[in-house]
């Protein structure tokens, strides 16, 4: 009797899925990755294995590592299961197989693996991303292998099991089935329909980070540059205008090496690009200000600063108000 | 009877490819690298594997894994093939080897691989680039294996396959014969004679981000360089015009670092050193107007700047136009 | 008779730990990790083992590495413990199990494991942080096996095992219980309980870098940007007050690299937020004091810069107590 | 019979060594090393070996991979070659053994190998290097093998095996005797000479972008230091002279990053030492012309800027003639 | 009988080491580690290996690579020998075991390992080092094996085996013995003391990088903040002042990069912070200076300026030399 009798069964074996989080690392904004420590536990029956337990006394028989490696390569069918969303091979670190007296079959693994979502960062820093995990039998369709009942759990013991910087929203874990057209010409062949398990969980990026080293000090800066309007010396207002460009490339390039290469602007983007664009017309409205008034400030023909004073603040925080607005709220 | 029994047959082996992409990551623009996870699906015959089936009801039986290496190096041939633009070995998680009741062999693998590629980066930020994956068998030239019908197959389901800054163009999928002339000292000699399949996929650079957070910047740098025709004082107009240098540099560092170390120029490349120039020109025309028409602006004896003011931004213009018609369009 | 028989016995079996630590190397703080190079000594009395010592004369019997490894994978029972708090698998360069005449089994590991702990940089550059190191079995539950009388040794002979940069405060070695309710779907199932070793080094910051590279630089700067209340001329006071800006603009970026992307702001990040307060409140005080008092210092209506060259730095070095007050003692 | 007769033999093996190169890539000037894609192709003659063929009716029997490592293992003795040269490992995907029925065995394999040679920097960036591949037997000295006949071949169908940034000036493969004292206490023993094939390919850096990146930005930027001598307001001299320095600064630090910390000047650093002596220079001339002549240019003592104004460039460009002759040409 | 048998011996084995060094490589100063590639060779007499050699006529057996992993996993007793001072495992790329007609066993491996040291770089960049390998046979006190007649065989064909930035002075091998409490509760249990080899290379480093790259720039900067005496307006002194602060910053922060966070400052460490010191006196003095004296220079009522034109570099000079004296000489 050969290992691969499963092919021949009628109906699909049901696999019920475990998934424990120990923690979520090294989450890498520029590439959209994280690593996922974790165990999975995979539980199914099959009474061949119960030959296992034949000559023990014990209510069931855990075979360990290499010993588990070694059963997996014997004539008893245990399927390989594969993270989709994976980059690279997972690290599996142990394995324990145990068969119990009534047929049922536990294959835990404590795994590593670097995993990737799309995340989208239009509201970062005051994003939220799904972390997600799926699974897929790789050689078995869903005519040979359904999975059911998925359960996620958290390790809640440390709290910051996702990093300090970001807070846990919700979770969830289900099961779809998914279909390619790549196994066979035939798209409705039942050789392209495979059971897929989604785990997800949705978490909120706790932005103080952001609020302090990034965007605080660039508001201290544009506000700062609002006082060219209170300067009399044409010389100082160009002069600091300028230094302050010089400042707003050093945030631009900063956060340039925290985000992906993204073809659209993130929040933080949008207020750098503001920031440009307002000290550019800083330096416009006080060199028009100065060709018109000039150099001396004994009764000026317009009393151009007075308006801009008001009115570049004023325009600044409500493209700002806007920009929150449309953008996280 | 050996395993070697393909060596003696006179025809050569079919192998059909198939390849599923389900991502290509880390896109790395300075090494001209990517990173392809993916399914190699090879399909040949081999009447020979039937009898692996002979003691089973079922119409194929599979081998994953552990269980599919021990078949590879049992009796039964199967070819080990090659990655040509590979960099390193490809990482490959799971096999599966199926044989079917008409002596087909399906040879499955899901892989993680660095490919290279030469890139062309003239027309950076607003280039294309071409993909590539090459195979070949590693051991049997085109007089025991040639392959056909190659079928690439791209993961549709989710539209960022590529990252979020590429967008697919077209894709390729054909087998040519690469002839070397290292296995044997005669060029003719079939030994030196390989099939190959090309896979290949072309696709666009979305280039928002380089055109907010470099070109934006660069360009509202240069303009305000412009603004020293405006100002009267030839003090700040030579602190503007040095300050807006040191500027420029940092731009030519940040662009140094996201592209290799090309004998050419690249458009965005092209955009900085025109930017050197003109501000270098712009320091040189307030001093010679300084020289020519003195400190105090009553009465100059030429108004050089303002002829500058018009000159410079409409030669800079024209330039950008030419530099765009002749590089990008 | 079988290899799992431990699973039949009533009694745990109480496998007692020593860990010594030869170094803990690379402690990064902005991933919170650390690398131990360390020995695990794990020891525990198995009557079936003496067998393995019968034909032999000695009192004990030693395998290494493939032979340890062959051991693990007979007939006798030798458990799989792992590393909690770890990222990815440990290496294990050499392994040693030593079977002793009266049944005593020592398993040995040098092993080199990044962990991973959750640090607090609230008093960032002068806080300590524990090193932990925490184990369990991986297959078997509380039940099953005990922890007893672990022991942790620091290798003492290069006094620096923590590196250059911290100094050994305390340390400490305990063994608690650790419940799942992972495993069964009931939480007080013994199934869910397991037995877990802690090992613990406190150690404290010496924090002499960051006083002499980071605080003494920022605090000469912060010291020097109080020299704008003696200057009289307004063009050189903003301009000195912008320079600095951008100098804090620096020492910003820079902390930020040192640290991970933390929500809540250290002590060094506290200082360079109460810098930019300061040079923007010059800037804006010298900007006051322009408009009230002109350009010329001929008379001053109130003698603004004079009360500032006093309260600026008065207030500034309060703040700097109450800070340092607050956070460090 | 024993696998290892070998030993008992009066002549030593000649093996002859192809070496096919299909890329060099990842060619890092900091430390000094290059990573190379090939083929090595090792041919001797071992009448044993027909054994392996005598129920073939085969010309010629193909080991692949895990075939060929046991083979390896197996009577037929394979000696183990190892490179001088690398850093690491080599990673070999794939490996070929194919056993003709005249004896010859030919032992090819893929590898992916990191090597070092020591560089010479002094004429950076128009300088040419030569990457090495050096060979030995590992356990046999030339006394039991000697290499004959290397051949080198280059991959010519996709140009740049090289990088696109160099370019293939000339290539050789020489065997040669080395002799160690290391094996034998007696330096003349036999055991300490070995049989070395060394493969190098000479090539020359395009220097493209360190000639628009780094010479031209350098160059207008101490041109434009030679401006300072045709402003007439000391502040503003003073003031270009120190932001230049600056500038300087960064292209220092960027000159640093891109080389290893090397005890001899290259070219580029020439330059940017000359650069600092000129504007450190430039400041001392200009505030020697300020102490003897004041700050209004109304009739000069001693007309010291007029003469700096011509001085300066044509020494500068003295120093870069006699630079470039003696580093470069 | 078992391969333990050495268990039973009285005397402890004599096992004489010989380390050559290829190379020592990738010294990274900022993590204090040094990657070894080399070759050990351990040489010790056991008679019951002549065993092997009975049916061959020749003076000695050779077993490579997996031959040799075979053989010392076989009943010959081969024990393992273990790095102290390492980080991680060792790579083997290659393994010789011969076993001579005289019952000598020669083990022979090419290793590459990266070493840690402490460094101390309090004389840094004048610094010298010294390069560390430590080992100790991982299973067997000091009353089973003893090292003996250990060499260091440093490769001299091609000069810099070091870098080119280090200079060898001199190289040392002995034998100590370690005693650690961690084996056996009693501490001067046999089972405590180990046989250790010590093999030292010293080398000075070369430190032209240092001196032209880091120490001459910071110097011209130096000594052009001193001509803020000679500079008569008072805008200029402060402006030149703060530019030369910020790029002391620069430099400060290129230093924080090329070396651990030690808690001690170095050589180039004190010049940085001399230089701060001395800037900020500078900008300190010329405030005084113009509070007493005024803007114009028309008859000082006290002439500070020039004193300080002296008194500064004077004194600078002498913290110089005495910094010198004090940690380089």
């Amino acid at each position: 009797r050969q290992h691969h009798t499963i092919s021949t069964e009628k109906e699909p074996l049901e696999v019920s899925v475990n998934l424990r989080i120990n923690k979520i690392y090294n989450i890498n904004s520029v590439q959209e990755t994280y690593q996922i420590d974790g165990y999975f536990m995979y539980t199914w029956k099959n009474e061949e294995a119960i030959s296992y337990l034949k000559d023990s006394t014990a209510n069931s028989i855990v075979f360990e590592n290499d010993k588990a490696r070694e059963l997996i390569n014997s004539d008893l069918w245990i399927p390989a299961f594969e993270l989709i969303n994976v980059q690279g091979s997972r690290e599996v670190p142990n394995i324990r197989i145990e068969i119990y007296s009534d047929g049922i079959i536990e294959y835990e693994e404590r795994f590593f693996a670097t995993c990737s979502t799309n995340m989208d960062f239009k509201k970062f820093p005051f994003d939220s991303q799904v972390y997600q995990v799926a699974i897929e039998a790789f050689s078995y369709g869903s005519k040979k292998i359904v999975f059911t009942n998925p359960k996620l759990f958290l390790e809640k013991d440390h709290e910051d099991y996702l990093g300090e910087d970001w807070e846990f929203v919700n979770s969830d874990a289900h099961v779809v089935t998914k279909t390619y057209k790549y196994m066979d010409d035939s798209i409705n062949s039942e050789k392209n329909s495979y059971s897929r398990v989604i785990f997800e969980i949705k978490a909120q990026r706790l932005s103080g980070y952001y609020e302090w080293q990034v965007l605080f000090p660039l508001l201290i800066i544009i506000l700062a540059s609002f006082s060219i309007f209170w300067i009399k010396e044409f010389g100082s207002q160009i002069g600091v205008g300028f230094t302050l460009m010089l400042t707003v490339v050093a945030f631009n390039f900063y956060s340039a090496s925290i985000l992906p290469k993204l073809p659209y602007n993130t929040f933080i983007e949008y207020v750098i690009i503001v920031g440009y664009i307002f000290i550019f017309l800083g330096i416009v409205a006080v060199i028009i200000n100065h060709r018109i008034n000039g150099e001396e400030d004994k009764g000026d023909k317009i009393p151009l600063l007075k308006y801009f004073r008001y009115l570049f603040p004023i325009v600044y925080a409500l493209i700002m108000i806007v920009l929150y607005m449309s953008l996280i709220v």
